[in-house]
């Protein structure tokens, strides 16, 4: 086991109506803070001082009443809110400016993010530029790290990136198609509000990307070479098993109030840091697959579902028992029925045949892309250096891994 | 599943030689603070202001070396520091009050905690105790709640009680025999340094209390009547197998680091709130067992290895299927081998083989107990209502389980 270290200090709000809080969630975080700046221990009337980006998508919160329930809630509390709508999936630079200048104009001092990763980690990147000079992609390409970043608040309307709790924010340059990530405890939410109830409208295909996504963040941190990590290898496997079983039930019951908890939970656990406590994580898929969104638009759940079995299939050999593991502990294939190699292929083939199941496309040819890019992702993305950690990954193995997904 | 909160802000700082960095992080807890009441934002000489209480129990952390270090990080911080230690097993409110005072004498404003669960609970309680004019008691017995709480930080050498990371403080009141617990986020401690090497001197009798301990809090929250709980069960048994696989590698072999590192991290997790999300908690076993050391000073890990049994016996037609699952999952019964009771009660067996094995007792007999106190011991745990909630307790069942204990 490596030596490491934990805090998650986000606030999980979990259940049926709990959106309903959030004014309270808010003034809670807030309160204190508002009354050091003024000086004044006793002032009741802190709130008019607080002023809320609400930060979101497009018309899904207003279509599932969640909407008007959060904008009540503000009310009640009296305080100021302004709204920036319009982030899309694989959110983008060019929001997150619009956000920033929105933020020092009205003086805002929270963001609360009502939606899925894509809006919490466009709110995450307005948090850290808001009180920085220079251009929100210097944090994005390691140019500068930021000091301070404004509180932000969740709503989650998506269980998929986990980004409701974890240090991570992913951001798409539109001029150079560049999809890169960002780490910083500063953009860990202060808290996060999970009603599995707002997660029933989720159309299936977008349930089953929320899936493939939970899964990627899981075989990120179990793929690894560190060895003796016995209780983390056990809780990645726990949590792998509740998305596998409950994916078909949500998709068969969308309103299954359980299931779509355990799938919202196994989701945020997924990504909050404990599963890759203690081992070296690997991520060199997740980089692959933002290739193909930053390039042809693939949705990211989707792109990982076509991503993660070719890397299994190119890597396995590199940790066989590992594989092995996976194929019976994840996937019940007898430890036994056969060779390792073949043990260790057939809990891959389960779970592409799983993908397959739940409406996913396992191949780049189920959505047109050919191999003609190839070589010019692999050389954008080995910008940084190798990719991964399980096998570091170069040009040459990039490229096999994107002709295995063909 | 059930609406939660789940909030647990401690800093686990995890792995070899991480307590030498115990100064370090003291000073990042407290320098903010002590700026601010000074008013002089860049003062670097705040270290003159952070006054510890060195809180610990008798001459093991000197044996092994781990009082040298500690001292040496503190010293090389420059902070003031008084000692006060003496704590023992089952922790006494005497030891919290001398502790208050001592505190209030040298104006201290740093606990730091270096021990095992009862070392730990003794800061929590004096940490609660330094600002309130009442007697610390009534904070245990209900009459008060307090306000504040002074910085704990933890450095952990015993692998058992969790407290490194909960939010639960258990105090016994030596003139009544009363051992009570009390709960609040304001004793959670700001960081807890978890190094496993710490750990490889503790005795095999010591080590097997420590893992029935751990498997005691998994199964507090385990056994739940709440329906729908997949993923926090898988957590569950993933923490419960790690132990009880790595429990006769640490007997055998009481240096080896990994499987030290598994036991301690299983611990923690075991205790730290995340295993209980979304389910109603027993906790029924735990009271049982705090009789059996207030009255008899029986150490709280075998006190629980004699209980838990005879509880799982007494309750497990309540909720055969999770018996019957327990039994297949944990302990590896076939689930198709015979009636559901022959299995749930089959996985009853093999953990009371597994008690027997790492030399925990499973009866009362074992320590010359007999019946003479039952009905006493069942009234005083019934002062503050029914115990548990897989089965409510009354009386009679108390008597029961205790008899079955025999």
């Amino acid at each position: 086991m490596e030596n490491f270290t934990f805090h998650n200090t986000t606030k999980i709000i979990f259940g049926r109506k709990t959106e309903e809080t959030v004014g309270k969630e808010i003034a809670e975080v807030l309160k204190e803070k508002v009354l050091k700046q003024k000086g004044e221990e006793k002032d009741k009337a802190y709130n008019k001082y607080i002023k809320i980006l609400l930060h979101y998508g497009g018309d899904t919160i207003k279509k599932i009443g969640l909407y008007d329930r959060v904008v009540k809630s503000l009310k009640d509390e009296e305080f100021e809110f302004h709204e920036l709508s319009g982030v899309k999936p694989n959110p983008v630079a060019g929001k997150v400016r619009e956000g920033i200048k929105l933020c020092r104009d009205k003086n805002i001092n929270f963001i609360l993010a009502v939606g899925g990763g894509s809006v919490i980690d466009s709110a995450k990147a307005i948090a850290i530029g808001v009180n920085y000079s220079g251009d929100i992609w210097d944090f994005f390409s390691g140019k500068a790290k930021p000091q301070t970043a404004l509180d932000i608040g969740v709503i989650l309307t998506v269980p998929a990136a986990g980004s409701e709790s974890s240090v991570v924010s992913v951001i798409t340059d539109e001029k150079t198609q560049i999809k890169k990530g960002f780490h910083s405890h500063l953009i860990l939410p202060k808290f996060s509000i999970l009603n599995p109830e707002l997660t029933f409208t989720i159309l299936p295909f977008q349930t089953a990307c929320g899936a493939a996504d939970t899964l990627a963040h899981i075989f990120e941190r179990y793929f690894t070479q560190t060895k003796n990590t016995d209780l983390t290898d056990r809780l990645c496997e726990a949590a792998m098993k509740t998305v596998i079983e409950n994916t078909p039930v949500v998709l068969n019951k969308p309103e299954d109030y359980d299931a779509r908890a355990e799938m919202m939970w196994a989701s945020t656990i997924a990504h909050n840091g404990i599963l890759g406590t203690g081992r070296i994580e690997d991520w060199a898929s997740h980089k692959l697959g933002h290739e193909l969104s930053a390039i042809y638009g693939v949705v990211h759940g989707a792109a990982l579902s076509i991503i993660f079995p070719a890397w299994m299939k190119y890597v396995y050999k590199f940790n066989l028992r590992k594989f092995v593991q996976f194929a019976a502990r994840v996937w019940g294939v007898d430890p036994f029925f056969s060779s390792e190699d073949d043990i260790a292929l057939e809990g891959i083939n389960r779970f592409k045949k799983f993908l397959k199941e739940i409406g996913l496309p396992t191949s780049l040819g189920e959505l047109n892309i050919g191999s003609d890019k190839f070589e010019e992702m692999a050389e954008k993305e080995l910008q940084w250096g190798l990719l991964g950690n399980f096998k570091k990954l170069n040009k040459e193995d990039i490229i096999a891994i994107y002709k295995l997904a063909l």
